[in-house]
């Protein structure tokens, strides 16, 4: 058998997804769901947000969660996300050692999301990193590729906000495409400017599929070079407004594509189906994902190259 | 303003999408469509199909459409599918001047769904093209991704369908994703093959979406010079055989993303969306384009470039 080129999914489901669903979630639905999610093969998640319970409830058992997954799972890179240095401090103390912190490279998105403009931010990740240097830390650029207020939004801006990221030794960046208005072309002359200024960097791209893109852009992405893609179970979360509107591209879909151009996973497609299949029946909010449709169909029988 | 280059849409729902609703659509509201879709810029559509109306009772009024369209619009190109050389008669004759013969690559599948091997369905071609020697008829090389029935099409047969095709006088080929399976890898193999093998050929593109990947693979055709889609209005027609399932690639969704990576497809999207959100008003079938649901959300004032 050929060697097949890796890439890594870093399933977003359990904060990004869960997060956007207003009934709560009992925690050990949560954990099933994540024990799923690892048994498929997923070695990366973002698996809570310690983010203020009274701004987001859903995410009240942050510590719970994290410190249940940190204990099973010893190859897991659990990664949570931190809004300021009191998550940050909750998220080290339940065992976290990978972070992800977000900041819009749009001014009127971070004021509007956080009510912090990108100085302010950049800041209090410089509090962050001196008061837990151990802890690592991802920034998470969102609307890296377009912003609902601001419109479009200049390459330069990508570029200096990375660049001060990278002063606070920040080496991991997550480029999101906040509201799912990226589409191929973008991505490739975005990406590379951002590859040719920082070579170093390790770059993740995060993909909504509010316009049908997701894996236009996932594909234009992995033709250049980019091997992390962070993507959700059954596409849950993401930027959901309208009915019927995707939010996430969905992980099952991502997977599918990947392994069909040839690329190595590492995640078992039938057994994530069986996740989502369980997230279709036990969370409250739609599965925009097209497998599990597909898997019970006609169009069944091929849907692997082999 | 810099140039831009052109791409054209061929809107198939008129045909391939209206084919695939149940309930009897009556003609009025079809030519409504057609009327709606021509005002938003569409140029080249697929209008109907002559098949026999014992088998698809929604095709019964295809001598009555194809009249109308011809007599009102005499800039478009009005395209009808013909199945046999009845069929081909009866097109000419309401004044149908070009049309599409669809042959599956895969013989399992040309067996399924006409009944006849390949040999039979060119050796047809040939009567239909020595009957109406003024006919225009191009090929509709359908399964040429992926068939259901035998699994992965051998690129050799993709080839020798077109080759056997240009023996007959043929020039525009329209390779068809049947059932959704193409990956944007497969497809730029596949094309490399096709274009430097007959590089004379006029080809277009039809991708369903079954599996996400509509507009990824449309990338991935237009990177290679591919500059002809097939697509079909709110996502209508296509392979939809699960519920929640998409079939064709909306047109709305691949005109959005090609006017946003800088192609100009003609087509007005503001006004096609009007159509699509009369398509889903008034047409028993789901419309699958994410596009509609864009335009009332948050997310809408950020869905061009500029």
């Amino acid at each position: 058998m050929e060697h097949r080129e890796k890439i890594r999914i870093i399933d977003v489901g359990p904060r990004d997804g869960f997060q956007n669903v207003k009934p709560l979630i009992d925690t050990q639905t949560k954990l099933f769901i994540i024990e799923g999610l690892y048994q498929s093969g997923i070695r990366t998640m973002e698996v809570t947000s310690f983010v203020s319970p009274k701004a987001i409830p859903q995410m009240a058992d942050a510590a719970e969660v994290a410190k249940a997954v940190i204990g099973r799972y010893k190859d897991l890179r659990a990664i949570a996300l931190i809004p300021n240095l009191k998550g940050a401090q909750n998220a080290w103390n339940a065992g976290i050692r990978e972070a992800a912190c977000v900041i819009s490279v749009s001014e009127a998105h971070n004021k509007a999301n956080i009510n912090r403009t990108v100085k302010e931010s950049l800041d209090a990740l410089e509090g962050i990193r001196e008061a837990l240097p151990d802890l690592e830390v991802h920034l998470d650029a969102a609307t890296a590729f377009g912003c609902p207020f601001a419109g479009e939004v200049p390459k330069e801006a990508v570029l200096s906000l990375i660049g001060s990221a990278q002063q606070l030794g920040i080496r991991k960046v997550t480029l999101c495409d906040t509201i799912g208005v990226a589409d191929p072309a973008q991505v490739k002359e975005l990406l590379g400017e951002v590859t040719g200024r920082y070579p170093g960097l390790e770059l993740t791209l995060h993909f909504h599929n509010t316009r049908g893109m997701g894996l236009a852009n996932i594909f234009a992405a992995a033709e250049m070079g980019i091997r992390n893609f962070e993507t959700s179970v059954g596409g849950l979360g993401g930027c959901p407004f309208a009915p019927g509107a995707d939010g996430n591209t969905a992980t099952e879909d991502t997977v599918h594509m990947l392994e069909k151009m040839g690329f190595d996973t590492g995640i078992d497609l039938a057994k994530l189906l069986g996740v989502v299949e369980y997230v279709d029946r036990h969370i409250d909010a739609p599965v925009t994902g097209k497998m599990l449709g597909v898997t019970n169909s006609a169009c069944a029988n091929i849907s692997g190259r082999a």
